[in-house]
């Protein structure tokens, strides 16, 4: 049986230094590896630095765990700094994902429907909801559907859905429109590892009914802004964010009709730079790799 | 000598009820007008209705002084209430404009130009700016120019702004990035004839050097907000908005740079909609006709 | 029981003349009826009127025969002549919709997700498909479906679908990416009443593989048009279209995937204003009053 | 006396092997360089590779000649192949710009104001127009004005404009909005030196008075083109496009003035874009290193 050719994925961060680009050139090469797509930022402020690499192998067969190996090694003076992370993964890994939703449809279906029309690049393992109606659309696309009921003991709630995710051994949970607030401490055990989508244009209308808040300061755009979720709610670092055009004529119901559009393109967008690791976060900002 | 025909707008503002349309299209025929575009709402909160109607003379020869006394006498029960305000006008008047600057001249330029290749229907009496260097500008359109200290008692200098704007009997203020507060008295006093551009897309990063704020905070879209004065500063009812995408790469000063268009648009199209009479204010909103 | 407020739309294309809109909304009046949102447009080139309102009963019980033939005879002579026509309907009217399909689900599972959440005010009453597993997207739905084979007799299928229509007394057609080109017969039965979405920025890039023709010429946007269906192929008039940026990175494959994105945009917007019937088609142009 | 920190772009393009990123920054690490930007692309179907590198003196000092000759004969294998084509520029270079125009001054003011207000690293030399009331623009900006006369012979006139081109050693011509179709020998002559801005959406309406036919056939939106000059009219690579939305209102003169946001949008972007080496044309498509 054939072989396909593997691709790699590099991820480094770390403070900018002269000759990196031909340190770690080199070090791929050395390796095995071929660079087919690069990317690469310093941000201007903190100096620090980030790359992108996309690696196929290159005469040799190549592994993800033996080209790590390698990297670690070939850059050990590089990579024993402050600040420094290398990541390497075998682009065929499909992470898995968690849709947690409450009562709104739009995102849990848009998603699930990219998702089973092969436009996302994961497993999406299983649907968690503080609604039971949901049900129904996990059964269309045959996910494994949870209910966890939030009118009581919310902490017991939030336990119930953490131990939901470590179940699954999920690697991204994905806030598809879930209107509860996630405890400081699941926010921060699963720091970048999170992805929500506001309803609004943060930061204006932060918190609760934003499209109800747009209709009264009287905006001309309303919009959907997708993050990471930290421990400051709407605060966290942005992926993406998209408008649309509204006007005097346009109640607070016609707001988020017109709003759910933004939402699921920002969400869409966001979690597939996600997938592809695309997006690497520094304090409360973003370098996106598109 | 041929003589054209007269075409009148007639902007109505009152509460709501039954058969306002019935009403005035019946007042505006018996004066001998026919209606050739028509626009209303009714805002459902306040039950407050806008009408905007173009009309032109039918057969009989219509000044602006007969069709409004006309209007008034014809719709004595519907004007005789509260909150309720008529204006007639005839689309052949100019305003009178002048343009406030401080050092940025995009926006100063791109009014001047569309208002010299007759995109804007209005006319530019002066320019007046706390910075000398614009003399040159307003010298390229054969505008008079007014240099204004503000370096010194910032009081004087808006008193001298303000018995400018008074010496040029202005109808309309445009603050094309001038980066000066009124003083309440000022504002309070040209309520809905002074309109301002605001660099950022409000409620977002009011306030000063919404640029930096703007990337500090690591948005992906960057805006700006045409809307009229008020008191409180970057609260004024907004007439339009535009935003564009920007990217991590891009530098407070790439923010600057990306804004400018923004900036411009939003401004020149605020400004367009306000002289076309287009523009409802009611409380910190507006209803456009466009 | 408490019964509501009627409210019905008026629709109205005549040739323009003096006086239309006060002899209209007298008429409005004379039956009891009180104008509630209005638009109009005459186009300068053809001088022909378009009117649209809503109109509520005032006081009176109207019904939407009552209106319509109070309007016909009140409005007798304005309606006696050439290209003039009146529609009067009560809105609470559901337009029977069927939705055609082939191989690609995107158009399809959204309209029906929209109509299921309750945005778009019409009854999907079956979905007609050439691919069969389609059925499975009309099951999540609860609507009829039909499959009908286009890989024999293409005239057959055709009548098969034309008896389909038929039998279901649709009112509107919504091709949602239904890839079989009708016959002229068919088109012109169903003029008016037949919408498609066509996966290019029309006239750009018409006929078949509009993402391939989009990459090989290298434009920077791409979009979606959706449109009436009429004898000329990708000719019909346009409702709306959208467009989306992207780059020399993008694949025809990635071109498909950001073009779907236009299209079920373009196509529920389209279809929202047929619904709510503010869409006017003349020649092959449309006046939207949305 | 301080001397700065160099800065060089380096632009390769040449059939894609294994192996070229690790080659191109080991020569330019063993010159002395480091590199401060990358992107890269491999055109799937044709193959070819394409690589821009900002790259800084990393201790020694750095010439554009040295670091040239240095880099064709580290690269002297690389380089010795078909399609291949290096280039290497400092980026204080500044292009010597010549600007034509005929009797629309939206985009001529345009890139001047943003010349003049350093918007643009270029130095436009001179302005031509077959116009005489060009001049006063030119005036204000301070730049030398040639009015050549295009009512007679045209074979004449063209043959003046290139003189002049030539005369003033221009390293790019902007056609902004100039009306003449020029002859093929020049813009072969020219090829990729010469920048257009087309005032439709190409390849719709590509051809005369673009407006009216997007008028005449009913579009909702309206667009502008930046695409070099190539022998085939309308036809040349297209740099960036910009759209904006319109209405059944609009008239066609509605759509020039709209479509002049998009064209001088559309010109300033891909100007800069060219201006700041990020394009690379291949057959009628380019590659836009953003």
């Amino acid at each position: 049986m054939m072989r396909g050719i593997s691709r790699f994925r590099i991820m480094l961060s770390c403070p900018d230094r002269r000759g990196i680009v031909a340190e770690v050139s080199q070090a791929i090469a050395a390796q095995g590896g071929t660079v087919v797509t690069a990317a690469q930022f310093t941000d201007p402020a903190s100096h620090q630095f980030f790359m992108r690499y996309e690696v196929e192998e290159d005469g040799v067969e190549l592994t993800e765990e033996g080209l790590r190996k390698g990297l670690e090694s070939g850059l050990a003076q590089l990579l024993d700094g402050p600040n420094t992370e290398l990541t390497v993964k075998q682009d065929v890994q499909r992470p898995r994902v968690a849709l947690l939703a409450s009562k709104a449809s739009h995102c849990l279906v848009d998603v699930l429907q990219r998702w089973r029309t092969r436009e996302l690049p994961c497993d999406i393992v299983c649907v968690i909801a503080n609604h039971a109606h949901m049900e129904e659309y996990a059964g269309w696309f045959k996910v494994p559907f949870h209910h966890v009921d939030f009118t009581g003991d919310k902490a017991a709630a939030f336990a119930q859905v953490d131990k939901l995710l470590d179940d699954y051994t999920v690697d991204l949970t994905v806030l598809a429109r879930f209107m509860q607030v996630f405890p400081d401490s699941i926010s921060a055990k699963r720091a970048g590892a999170m992805i929500n989508i506001h309803h609004s244009f943060l930061p204006s209308f932060a918190g609760a009914r934003p499209y109800d808040q747009a209709h009264a300061r009287g905006v001309k755009l309303v919009g959907a802004t997708c993050h990471y979720v930290t421990a400051d709610l709407d605060e966290g670092p942005i992926i993406d964010q998209e408008v649309v055009r509204i006007s005097h004529r346009d109640t607070p119901a016609d707001l988020r009709r017109k709003g759910r559009i933004c939402e699921r393109e920002a969400l869409a967008r966001g979690l597939r730079l996600h997938l592809e690791d695309r997006v690497f976060v520094y304090g409360n900002r973003t370098v996106i790799f598109d």
